[in-house]
């Protein structure tokens, strides 16, 4: 019912029919999702959580590992491109230390204290944590997204920060949906031929090692990151307060690809805002039959896709508010 | 040198090279246009270029003529999308009456009045204006230009109204372009199967009826829009003025292939917005080798392709400038 009143009201801008395309789909979307005729965008937000990987040490990125803490430390002091993005499209950041293996005291900048430890174990050859620290990762993850939700926040876009992440997050992907391996693995920061033979090679070791496993939260306490897992259960807190999710690049659409898992009618709140240069997103992304919003070759995270796309997003909002229809314009209509 | 210099200040900034993709040769490009390390957009505007077509009576659109001036009634009063999306994403508005089959009496709103007649002649068996016409469409569109210059406005995006107006650039695009007409022509607003077989025998017609026409200027006065062609020369002025050009849909860039065949080095500033759902554009961008922006789906022109990719060209901007390099946020480069 709502849904027609939706379509019918699109249908009667000043516009010919189905010319706002993708903003069309989405004001449908939104206001199915607030369950109103007149939805609205409050207080947008990006959260980054930012985490280390164990597997990291392994030379699996083109960057060291200790680019994580020195990135927080950016973030903090408003230096990274997420800080740029949010600040021009008034965007608030909150940056959160799900794990990070630095000691961030008089670093100025307000910072989410959420930490599990200084890093994951590398999984090649064990778990990435222990069942209580994915536990932990889940309160922390719930706990973020409730303070946001009584900030009366609305729409929360969800970034990352970790070096080693990409790796982690292909084999999620793999274990979560029988994808094979190298369908999932890519040169995440800026790997060269070699350096991804080698990273191909570390995580089928690791695929072996782990063999088959058994159950979602499983596969994440095996292979994901503190802020991967975090991400993952604040998604799912998004969801529970109705929240609008907006995911962004490969390693937060495979959190976004968990937190499905465990509850499939999440992706009626999610919004895919780019699609990103890494290989497997264009795979995942399909598999989950969705499109993003915006394909601008982007592969840096952060959340800077959905900061991007944000503005679209809003303008979609805008247009089903604020637009006049044929009638109160004395527009003709198709003929 | 400058282009070195530019590109060093891009890869040094505090993310994984080359990773913010579009972004990045959206910042090379307006660093390169304006001659500076520290680009500015100043006073960005559209201007919607309003005109109707003699050739709308022949059943080529799926609306009615009249519609084009009641649209122009709808941009004064605030109702479109363009204005909704100048409105929420700070972009000025500029409307041109270049020629709308309407007296714009008492309408409220600021419309600039550079009419050259109610609609152009029907180019089934005619020239759609005349050579003097042609001179005075290139005499507003330079004007028009230049006032807005002078109001330190340094980006300038161009939309149109003119119900039939798609007829008219595939037209255009055929003769300028010496691509088959078949490839040219589109559903527009909407036309079913029918509709369009109607509109490919009535175009089909009008090229065995002018037959070869040589000089670009000759084409324009057979078969563009007074819309059009102001927007060819405000285009040319804008270069001229060194501003940075936001091209929108299929109109739009059928109006800057005319400008970019007087004056190839135009492309240098501009930006194509998004490459419209109708079926010529596509062929048109790949013509001209340009990738567009955005892909929503769009076909509504009025400049909302603009309108909508404005936040992420003004982003690129700001990542240039605002972003912090690896040396002064303390962040590792690559191994």
């Amino acid at each position: 019912m709502l849904e027609e009143q939706l379509q019918e009201k699109i249908n009667l801008k000043t516009k010919p029919l189905g010319s706002l395309g993708r903003l069309e789909k989405l004001a449908l979307q939104i206001g199915m999702a607030q369950n109103s005729l007149f939805p609205n965008l409050q207080k947008p937000t990006i959260i980054v959580f930012a985490g280390d990987h164990g597997i990291a040490q392994m030379g699996v990125s083109a960057y060291p590992p200790e680019v994580t803490g020195q990135m927080v430390i950016n973030f903090l002091s408003g230096g990274a491109a997420i800080n740029v993005f949010c600040k021009h499209n008034q965007i608030d950041l909150q940056i959160v230390d799900a794990g990070v293996n630095y000691d961030f005291y008089n670093c100025g900048g307000v910072l989410i204290n959420a930490k599990i430890a200084k890093g994951t174990k590398s999984f090649l050859n064990q778990k990435a944590m222990t069942e209580q620290q994915l536990e932990q990762c889940f309160y922390y993850g719930k706990n973020i997204v409730d303070q946001l939700s009584a900030s009366e926040c609305n729409v929360v876009g969800f970034g990352e920060m970790g070096i080693g992440n990409t790796a982690s997050a292909s084999m999620l992907m793999s274990y979560l949906c029988n994808i094979p391996l190298e369908q999932c693995i890519g040169r995440g920061t800026g790997l060269n031929d070699h350096q991804l033979l080698n990273k191909t090679a570390i995580l089928k070791e690791a695929q072996s090692f782990h063999g088959t496993i058994a159950g979602i939260k499983e596969i994440l306490q095996t292979f994901a990151g503190f802020e991967m897992a975090q991400m993952t259960a604040a998604m799912l807190q998004a969801f529970q307060h109705n929240m609008l999710i907006l995911v962004d690049g490969f390693i937060a659409t495979t959190a976004f690809l968990a937190a499905y898992k465990m509850k499939p009618d999440i992706k009626q709140n999610a919004i895919f805002c780019h699609q990103s240069d890494e290989s497997g997103h264009h795979t995942l992304l399909n598999y989950l039959n969705v499109e993003a919003l915006l394909n601008l070759n982007l592969r840096v995270g952060e959340g800077t896709g959905c900061a991007l796309a944000y503005p679209v997003i809003a303008n979609a909002v805008e247009f089903l508010n604020n637009m006049a229809s044929f009638e109160n314009a004395n527009v003709s209509n198709k003929e």
